[in-house]
Order: structure tokens, then C-alpha cells, then sequence
């Protein structure tokens, strides 16, 4: 887990999950001591970003052994019910399914390989979970130092909906990039988009910059072409939850915009999301589905309703931005360039 | 006035206000029986939109006359004293400046004239607000059957901020073009951006769009270019606030980025402003000073804080779009298309 922030943490045979509803103003975690906890938690919001779900489903997932059945037998269906149960929790997130799945690969090995106690696999099953955190967290960093050499020193960059340390297990993945190019000496300053309309800009982002002592200022999203125009920005960091094999990139809402805003201005663009993000069995980009969430998410802030009563909207809550758009994947295993279907699986998936 | 929405209105020697801060959930008038009445209503923002902010402030000279001391050689100072209320009430605004200066100008001609009596110089008064009021509404109308012309049957559009008949003192700007080609059936439907941070989109454009029965749907500003992407959206009307002499367009943070989005997309972007929104004296947008509003605007929406306490933000309230990324821009004098300093001169001040 990252020093500064504890997304998470596991305590006395429980997961603490921050409560990321309450942020920036409260710092309170709940304590999940079942599996079914844990997707009430993934469930509800309280925390978010695709690989702390899935790193967080992995515990949960671990949580289903601390209480199994004394006959060995009837092990396997509580633990394929907790699967379920984690998978259903976000049924559209990418890496909730492969935490959960890695889990269970895990389990099968355990159970497989010896005659295990209960204890012995619940230990097991625990250690994995933190196996599986911890690599996510080895990547952010990985991807830190790679996204950072991108950066000449002095940079002003803009960043785009939360990809820190509330939404992975370690430092984040674009602010990640951010966070360690500023121990580098490279960042002299961010915008953080507000992204609308959830806010993760406002209230994850900028706390995590003002935390990490990092010069920071909140922009509403539509401020980011005049600042392109009228002030310096080297470069933008956004994440993504699922990336094609053409190496087109979905992400929240407002990314798309957001390359087309860099590419009219000679910006640099870059993508940063590990390995695990990409999904080579979906072709191109126009074939991910955009998941269209509650209307009254965009006409409601904060409860509070803003348009008049029975209006309309919209809420596609993710774009796709075509690989042309992006000048650079940047993943723990290295960095995509320029991203194409080929330069893509040579970094992904590379032949042996 | 606008047959459906009544901005402003005069009764018993009063001017009516609709209070916009409370819209779109409470219709309240605020009764304004002095100039500064008038100028509080203004600065205050109980009323907003360059054009009505010209037509209310004509209303608020006249006021003045109202109650004029007994010697006519102390009329003047007091109508002046008027004049620079109103003009102190929003001092960035040019069409309140315009506004006042008319009046100022038509006071100056009722008194050079004849013996003219308190009554009658009053009533005068009123008269040419009027006159200047109705002439607003009619050039709404003309840019509205002007624009109209520019779209085909069937038409989706989207719109920004709101230029309808609480922006002006008739039925709008952009907003006017679009009832006029609603009205000749040629909307299909219409998106509108909440602009953020003051969201002027979902909580004074939705309500007038409804109460029009025109089919529309509120959108956070950056989902614009997903629906681009993914929807036929045939033209983008916006307002302005400022248009320099090079056809260069100021007006509301995010049209700037709008207009880069329409230009990637190949869709036509057009400008609709009356040609006292034109300012020759300014040779071009950088020189349109943008004014910097208070960060808190940003960090809280509806007095709700959401960013951490102490988070810096940054509030350009305007923004430039350079003229070539205006496919035209629509005046009661005419279409200025493409516009460029020659194609604007040419509709705005021909040569006698």
C-alpha cells in the first residue's frame, strides 16, 4: 500500500476500506470482515478505481476462507459463492473479474497440491491478496519511473479524474506517473480536471496532491483548452479501464474531449494503465461498451437538484479515444509508442 | 418581451425582475422602483445575459425621472448620478455601458428639444427604453430567422450556456435561433451543456427549452465530444460576450474547447450575437481582457464545498475562440461567413 494514503489496509482478520464518499472532508474506513462486506463496499462507492477494486476483491475473496465449513468438502461451493458474490458487485469492472479469478486459480492450487487445514488456506488464501495488492503496487511504480522520464524538469501538467492512490493499490497510475516525476524534480505544477459528474477530480485528486505537498490547482473541466492556449502545459496523464487491441483507450467521460483539446494544441497525450487493462480480445475501440448510468447523476450535485424537475440528460460514463489521439501508453512493461495494434502486442504480449 | 417568458416587466412605474437564482425550481419577481434598485438587481445577479443586462439598465435610467427634484437644473446631476450607478453595477459588461449611454443620449435630446415638463420627460424616458428593449427583441427575431436558414430538417444541435429569452430581451441569441428553427421544424432535438461552474446550461437553458416543448437534453460539458463522436449532431450554437475586429469571439469558459471539438468533428460552429456585441477598438481576441473570478465559485457548487479545504482553483470566466474556428457568426445585420476582419466590417459597418 502506498506510505502517505492507506486505501486499505488489513487489520485483526478484516479489511479496513476508506470511505471514499466521504472525501476530501472526512477520513473514516469501514470494516469488512466478510466477503459479502467487501462487495457491499465495491457496491456502494465507497471505494473505487478498477485496480484497487480488484485488489480489494482479492482480500474479500481471502475474507471467505476465514469462516468455511468444517467439511472440506463444502469448501469449494462457499468459495465459489463469494466469487460470485465479489464478481457481482461491479458486474462492467475489468480487474474486479481478474482479481477475483486469480483468486480462485489460487485456491484450486492450495486445495490442490496437499491435504491443507482450514487455518493453512485461509493463510494461504490471505498471502495471496497480498501478493496480488502488492504487484499492482510494484507496477504503479514501475510505471512511475517510465511515465516520468517523459517529463523534462519544470512541467506543468494537467490530469484528469482520479488514477492516484484512491484508485489502485500503490501510487496511482497517471498520478503516479505524477507523483514520482515530482520526487524527480519534473513537476512544477498540476491542474486537476473536476471531471463532472462525480468529481473524483475534486474531491480524490486535489486532496491527493495537496497531501503530497504537490503544487495543485482545480480546474472545471471546460477551463482545460484555455489554459492550453494561454499557459504552458507540457504534457496530460490520464488512466483507463480498458484498452483494445488497436490500442484505442477507454476512460471516464471527458478523456476523449480532453486528446482531441491536446492534439489541436501539439500536447503530448499519455495513457498510463498496467498491462492487465488491456483487453486484446476486443478489436478496436468502437466495440467497448459504454456503460450509460442514472440520468439523475448529472442533473443532481451533491443531492442537490440543479435542472428543473423531469429534465432529460445524459450520462455515458466513459468515452473511447481512438490511438491515434495518444501519443504514448506508458505500462509496467514499458512504454507503448506511437500505440497501435502492433506496437501494442509487442509490449503486451510479446512473442516468446 | 419574449411572448413566454417574461424576463423584466413594467408596471405601475415599477420594473419586475425575474429573480434567474432561483430558477429553475421558484418564478420570483423582484420589484424595482429606482435606479439603484435596478443596479443591486444587476450586480447582485438576479438578472444576467449582456443584452438584458443593456435592456433592464435602460428601464433603471429611466427611473430616474420618476422622482426629479422640483428645479430642472438639478435633473441633470441626478440622471447622471443614475447613469453611473448602472453602469457601476457590472463594469464589464459593454451592453450595459451601451444601454446607459443611449439613455443618457435620449435624455440629453428630450431636454436640448423643448420646455419639457417632469411628466413628460419621464414618460419620454420610458418610452425609449422601451423603444431600445423592443429593438433587442427584434433583432433576436431577425438573427433568429437569419440562423434558422442555416440548418436543414431534422437537425440535433448543441447549445452553450444560456443566450435564450433570460439572456436578452426577446426570445435569445443562440437560443433564438434555435425556437425559430423549432418552430419552422427543423430541431429534432437539442443538447445542452450545464457550463460549468455556474450552470447557467441546466438550470436556465433546460427550463426555457422545456417550457418552449422543444425536445432537449442536459449534458455535462464533457460529454460533448463523446455524443459528437458517436451522434449526428448537425451545428453547435453558442453566444458571445465580445467580438473583436478580427471576428475573433469572447465569450463563456468551455465555448473556446466546444469550437475545437466541432472543428475535429467537421461541424459548424456558429457565433450568434446582435453587431453592438462587435467591438471595432479591439484588434483581436488576445487583447479581450479575461476576467478572473473568485476560486471559491469553483471549489463549491450550490455553497457546497467539494474540493479540500484550502484547494486552489483557477475561474477564467471567458474564453476566445479565434474566428477560423467559426464557421459564421449570425447578426441582425446579416451572416458573417467565414468570419474575418473584411466579412466582419463588411456586415457590421458597410461603407455608405
Amino acid at each position: 500500500m502506498s506510505a502517505e494514503i492507506k486505501q486499505v489496509y488489513w487489520r485483526g482478520g478484516s479489511l479496513y476500506v476508506l470511505d471514499q464518499r466521504l472525501l476530501p472532508h472526512r477520513t473514516k474506513y469501514i470494516r469488512c470482515g466478510t466477503p459479502e462486506s467487501v462487495a457491499a463496499a465495491i457496491r456502494d462507492m465507497a471505494l473505487r478505481g478498477a485496480p484497487l477494486i480488484g485488489g480489494a476483491a482479492a482480500y474479500g475473496f481471502a475474507l471467505a476462507a476465514k469462516s468455511l465449513p468444517s467439511d472440506p468438502k463444502r469448501w469449494w461451493p462457499a468459495l465459489d459463492r463469494a466469487a460470485k458474490t465479489l464478481k457481482a458487485s461491479r458486474p462492467t469492472a475489468v480487474n474486479l473479474m481478474h482479481g477475483v479469478d486469480h483468486m480462485l486459480a489460487a485456491a484450486e492450487r492450495l486445495l490442490f497440491r496437499k491435504e491443507i487445514g482450514a487455518v493453512e488456506f485461509y493463510k494461504g488464501l490471505k498471502e495471496e491478496a497480498d501478493r496480488f495488492f502488492d504487484e499492482d503496487a510494484s507496477w504503479n511504480r514501475r510505471m512511475g519511473e517510465l511515465g516520468s522520464k517523459l517529463l523534462k524538469r519544470g512541467s506543468t501538467v494537467i490530469t484528469y479524474c482520479n488514477t492516484g492512490a484512491l484508485a489502485t493499490c500503490g501510487l496511482g497510475t497517471a498520478l503516479g506517473v505524477i507523483r514520482t516525476a515530482y520526487k524527480h524534480g519534473k513537476i512544477k505544477h498540476v491542474y486537476a480536471c473536476e471531471t463532472r459528474p462525480y468529481m473524483q477530480g475534486s474531491r480524490l485528486t486535489l486532496w491527493e496532491l495537496m497531501r503530497a505537498g504537490i503544487p495543485s490547482t482545480l480546474i472545471t473541466d471546460n477551463m482545460a483548452a484555455h489554459l492550453m492556449a494561454t499557459e504552458r502545459i507540457d504534457a496530460i496523464f490520464v488512466g483507463s479501464d480498458r484498452i483494445a487491441a488497436n490500442a484505442d483507450v477507454a476512460n471516464k467521460i471527458g478523456t476523449y474531449g480532453l486528446s482531441i483539446l491536446a492534439r489541436h494544441h501539439g500536447i503530448p497525450f499519455y495513457v498510463v494503465a498496467p498491462s492487465t487493462t488491456v483487453d486484446l480480445r476486443t478489436k478496436h475501440g468502437r466495440l467497448i461498451p459504454i456503460e450509460e448510468r442514472s440520468a439523475r447523476e448529472v442533473v443532481e450535485i451533491g443531492g442537490r437538484l440543479f435542472a428543473p424537475k423531469g429534465a432529460k440528460a445524459r450520462h455515458p460514463a466513459f468515452d473511447v479515444t481512438p490511438s491515434r489521439l495518444v501519443t504514448a501508453i506508458v505500462t509496467e512493461r514499458g512504454v507503448v509508442r506511437p500505440p497501435n495494434a502492433r506496437t501494442l502486442r509487442k509490449v503486451i504480449a510479446p512473442k516468446p
